[in-house]
């Protein structure tokens, strides 16, 4: 058992640590209570610059914290690395993978989400999604390994697939991906090939929808697109995917032969919203989100605050959107209605407060709406540069991104091109 | 085929990119012949710091740089991603993995060695050895997890074996190992855990000889396990370990619960010497490794080179050492030699100069050796840490690994405290 539960001080579980997680904990820090976080991980991830670790421009640690040195001074907090399974809201108890259980008087949920294939399992071991760090080594070694295996393939024909990478769905992530993978070949590569110009491998980014990033303004989407084809990655809009497999993969009845497929297309949420809803009257949208009341708890459930990407949640009649600074504010905004019920006050509504978007294309191009001004190319990309590492937790961190990025700046290079694993046989 | 193979001038086949065959390829840089590259990785790894990946106090990238841009400027030189299985003395051919020859004028074989575990295979698995970056990945996750798993361990019966660690042999790598091992449970991870004090970690030394740093002047080894004692860690000479499982070793007949066993007792020679003797008459030692002739070449193949881990050398009589700078030395004399064959004149044999050989134990406790002059504590430590920085390939690699080491030093922080996986079920 947790130091927590052999007090009488109230129990707050957090389960998962991303953004909306570790703010919740952090907000609870001097509070009368005892919090245990729960994560599957041992640390917490900047997921924004993930796609940095997946493309060789930053090393895992330098977006990774391990959660118990962020939370070591928050005495009233325990860290557990565990996986909650099910939540018992009868007994207030989470479920963990080994069967322990874990009591509250409050309960957090912030697990986040994984990738949707939309009924295609099957097509994820061809094309990895970007959600985790495992997911991102695993990127990385496709991405590099497919040029070593092009080096050494000596039939032209054969190479090409090899030389082929896909990126399939152009919000915020697909457009990073796909812009980096583009640089990669074009600039990171030069000259260190002797059978073939790197230049020559296709960047491909597939969109289901009529533009690119289809949350900004569409004008803002035209600029990023134009940016994009001018550092080589090839757009198709409207465009729908109907089979993916190890070599290739089928759109709009169109055959590619790709060796490396990046899946960029959809999210789903956590499973715990499925097992919440399982022994209560809990809504889930098409998702599997926990449709949300306005104080963000779940209907009927008063003590189970459900955050982050778990949360179907609306603010000022819109939806509050999939991206961390709302994790964040979510987070706060659950933490400070478990203080007020201890205190004996109503909790509050959750208002979303939108500061702006940012998404980065590539070197020097990036797209923003920071406080209603749009922003594009060189200043936009200084906007996201700058923010972005003022927002990465622990300065160390900061300082080797900065220095990182203005190595990787002037020499085009990407200092990560590391694969942990050797070539494989067979 | 490689870009070589059509070519008219003289075929080097180079097996392997650590030390020896790195600096056998830069010495081949500007000469009339065509080089080529093989190695299982994309990476060369700057190994003296290797323990430092696996005790999360530097991340991979930072020791690892990509061979191919190591090497893109040597227009002469082809870099493969390949594993050699097989060598064709007779047809002058290295066979890859995937069947593929690669024919070769003058062959240089510098694949290095593994781990032996004196006739026990089975014990590799509960004691990972520490050669390359994955073998590195798997330490830093057994070391961080065993915490993690006491922390969720509510019996102090169940929770000791969690917090014991096991290094087995005391040479370079064991005392690095140990020693950080115990300035981990000492200071990075203090006041991190609720459930226990991680000061209450045990770090065991074994080794089976009379001494740590056997090859060291006696008086250094007494002084490096003095400072060892010191930090903490329990030093045991004259240790026969004759089992080891998941939960612990038997050591002089006495069972010792561990979680943590790290092994750093024997290394063996790359299975390419014993490929080399089974179609010629080649000697090999105990341990597998080729007894070279003073001009380094295999006995009765004048065209093939071997050097570094795999070469059992002799220089002014004595056997030439298994440490970095006398694999570098060696590849560069095996170019020389090379080029010397090229302009029709007989090869030299070889020489190796000591320079002198340091190893570390903690935060500013070290010893060295240098010219001759023997130093200990903070000046060997400060001496070992220059060393090691200048030598890193890369001037990038190099700021990085100083902003973190003196981010270590200031804050007693390791930050690439990372593990990539999740908790693993059941």
């Amino acid at each position: 058992m947790p130091a927590s539960i052999a007090s009488a001080r109230p129990r707050v579980v957090i389960i998962g640590c991303g953004f909306g997680g570790l703010f919740a904990a952090r907000r609870l820090a001097h509070a009368p209570v005892d919090v245990t976080v729960v994560d599957r991980t041992n640390h917490h991830l900047f997921q924004p610059l993930l796609y940095q670790v997946a493309t060789a421009g930053l090393s895992a640690p330098s977006i990774a914290a391990p959660i118990r040195h962020v939370l070591a001074r928050q005495r009233n907090t325990t860290v557990l690395m565990a996986e909650a399974i099910d939540i018992d809201t009868r007994g207030r108890a989470v479920v963990l993978e080994d069967g322990q259980r874990l009591a509250y008087d409050f309960l957090i949920l912030a697990p986040g989400a994984t990738h949707s294939y939309f009924g295609h399992p099957e097509w994820a071991e061809h094309a990895p999604g970007l959600k985790t760090l495992a997911d991102a080594f695993e990127i990385r070694r496709r991405v590099l390994l497919a040029y070593e295996h092009a080096e050494r393939e000596p039939d032209p024909q054969a190479r090409a697939p090899w030389l082929t990478q896909i990126v399939i769905g152009a919000g915020a992530t697909g457009v990073e991906m796909a812009g980096t993978m583009a640089e990669i070949a074009r600039q990171t590569l030069r000259r260190e090939f002797r059978r073939f110009d790197s230049k020559s491998a296709r960047v491909i980014l597939l969109e289901g929808g009529p533009r690119v990033l289809p949350a900004y303004p569409s004008d803002l989407s035209t600029k990023a697109q134009r940016q994009l084809e001018r550092i080589g990655v090839t757009v198709r809009l409207n465009s729908r995917v109907t089979h993916v497999d190890a070599s290739g993969v089928v759109v709009d009845g169109e055959r590619i032969e790709a060796r490396t497929v990046v899946w960029a297309a959809g999210v789903q949420a956590s499973p715990l919203g499925a097992a919440l809803a399982r022994s209560n009257d809990v809504p889930l949208d098409r998702a599997g989100r926990v449709i949300v009341t306005p104080e963000l708890t779940a209907p009927g459930l008063p003590e189970v605050y459900v955050i982050g990407d778990l949360a179907a949640a609306v603010s000022d009649g819109q939806p509050v959107p999939g991206v961390s600074p709302a994790a964040k504010q979510m987070g706060r905004h659950a933490a400070e209605n478990i203080l007020r019920a201890l205190r004996g006050e109503p909790p509050r509504p959750f208002r979303y407060r939108d500061y702006g978007t940012l998404a980065t294309i590539g070197r020097r191009a990036a797209v923003a709406q920071i406080f209603g001004v749009k922003l594009w190319g060189y200043p936009a990309w200084l906007t996201w540069l700058f923010a972005h590492v003022y927002f990465l937790i622990g300065f160390r961190n900061r300082l080797v991104v900065l220095v990182d990025w203005a190595w990787a700046y002037w020499t085009f290079q990407r200092f990560a091109r590391v694969v942990i694993e050797g070539i494989r046989r067979g």
